[in-house]
């Protein structure tokens, strides 16, 4: 291996709205393989909105990544080299390591793909974290029954797509919303929901209340904001929202003023906030489900890929803009 | 029976702060019964918060009461006449037929008191509604573990002071939030709790802070506005808020802008509204422990009576606005 490490590194802490500034792109030696450890060479880098919360040293969930460190992501590559019982050379594994061409991993945050029928890029997305996010909060906070309407925002993208669609599988009226007609018009024609509603239409209220005409009793929340406020001034008694994301908050100035709370004790909500990490039993019963119906066509999928690490800043801004379609992966081969 | 009825009407339905005028006291007949029926004299009513959603006309759990109609609420009792095979002359009674001296029951949302060994008033608080309250929505929702930190507002009231006293029992940090120094005297030096906040001292922030020096595991959320969203920022991974009420809220003109909803997320917050009445299996099991600990001494109660029907919409203005002190009641006989 003669090749050099690639890199992006944190350069700063973003004030407001991220820009590719507060990023740096540095080459570095591969690193060496100590005792315990693997090398893997990465083959595709998720981008993933809660990466923006790690950008800032708010208090947060999980700690945030340093300012001159490795920005944080998930990957998945082959291992090239192994001084660690459980992973050998030509193991296809996801890693935890960060934005970069190659990681080493103590299998901390690491996995091998046993069942590995999908594409590489699949376990990142459907069959990966976000994927295990969606069923996890829809199926467990959700708890979604037959006949019940359910809204999911960011309705194309990685968690969104697969929550529609396993409420569909559970016999739901599904409504997404998405920025955009062609997003819209996936979500209804590509992944069977009933209805979309295009936010940026500017009718968020009316359109939601026709889309959803006997009201919401699961809404997925990916996204905050004012569609949190609308949404929750329309749930039904004892409605249930998991609340997964909020994308629309990452690069506020200011936090959202919402109003609706009321609706909270009115009808009896139970809104939880989550993260996939927290319930690591039941990721392996997702990822199994989510494999299966993948390769039954039950469960469709669509992801947008650039090439190039130098790109990665760039196209997590997009992201974050939702001007990415579907799942978001950078290509390092 | 020679003496008419008295009832208090909803006059009007209230805009912004209800007043005096927004009720009317009438005199009428006694009401006859029919069959399956029975009356009762009733000794105390019971003044609570939630009356103030039933004068409105928005969406609600509830029917409005109807402009014209007697004032929804319950009272406590001895039955006068029956003609109904549960119920015989002389039995204690709870029924929910509103502001008046006698009511008729077809014993829907009424209950006779089997364990008597409390004083009549007692079953309209702490070992009624507001007691039950207390009790299902701490324990099943907020589900307090020992050495976690409890915060519980309007903590001197009906629910509130039985909030915090279970919450002392279960090995619990309890921390209240009252109005003025005398409510918090009261929760600390007769009910036991360890630190009380009086919120009309203008440094909330800071007081909560230095009550709860571990942050915040359960808050049992009976006010909401400006109170619920210092406290959200100020929980702990994994807490819990069971909803209960909002009273700063039912007045004011404008809901409250609540900006730290990010703490949902962040935190892994569940945030649960509960009406006791979606419970009723789990209320009869509540009564039997609040009667049991009140007779033990290990829970204790204050009342605040107002004497006489006429003077029960200035009590429940009073209440609304803070003015009271325990479980507000009206002595009818």
């Amino acid at each position: 291996m003669s090749e050099k490490n690639l890199q992006v590194l944190l350069a700063r802490r973003p004030v407001g709205r991220a820009q590719e500034s507060d990023f740096r792109l540095v080459e570095s030696e591969i690193p060496r393989v100590g005792e315990g450890e693997f090398l893997v060479r990465n083959h595709f880098l998720s981008l993933d909105p809660y990466m923006r919360g790690r950008m800032s040293d708010a208090k947060s969930y999980a700690r945030p990544v340093d300012v001159g460190g490795v920005m944080t992501g998930e990957t998945a590559g082959v291992v090239v080299e192994s001084r660690h019982p459980d992973y050998k050379p030509g193991d296809k594994v996801v890693v935890h390591r960060g934005w970069q061409l190659y990681s080493v991993s103590n299998g901390e945050a690491a996995r091998r793909i046993e069942d590995d029928r999908l594409p590489l890029s699949a376990y990142l997305g459907v069959a990966g974290m976000p994927g295990e996010t969606a069923y996890i909060g829809l199926l467990d906070i959700g708890q979604p029954r037959r006949g019940e309407t359910v809204v999911v925002s960011a309705a194309s993208g990685a968690v969104g797509s697969v929550v529609g669609q396993i409420a569909k599988m559970r016999g739901c009226r599904v409504v997404g919303i998405a920025g955009g007609p062609e997003k819209c018009r996936y979500t209804v024609e590509e992944l069977g929901f009933d209805a979309c509603v295009d936010y940026k239409a500017g009718r968020l209220r009316e359109d939601l209340a026709a889309a959803a005409p006997d009201g919401i009793d699961v809404y997925f929340e990916n996204v905050g904001g004012e569609i949190f406020d609308v949404v929750l001034s329309m749930m039904n008694p004892f409605g249930r929202i998991p609340v997964c994301g909020r994308i629309s908050q990452y690069d506020a100035a200011e936090p959202y003023p919402t109003r609706n709370i009321g609706s909270i004790l009115i009808n009896r909500l139970k809104v939880q906030g989550f993260i996939v990490s927290d319930h690591p039993e039941r990721r392996k019963t997702a990822r199994k489900d989510l494999v299966q119906w993948v390769l039954e066509g039950r469960l469709k999928y669509r992801e947008s890929v650039v090439e190039g690490l130098e790109n990665a800043p760039r196209a997590f801004l997009d992201l974050l803009a939702g001007r990415n379609f579907g799942k978001q992966l950078v290509k390092l081969v």
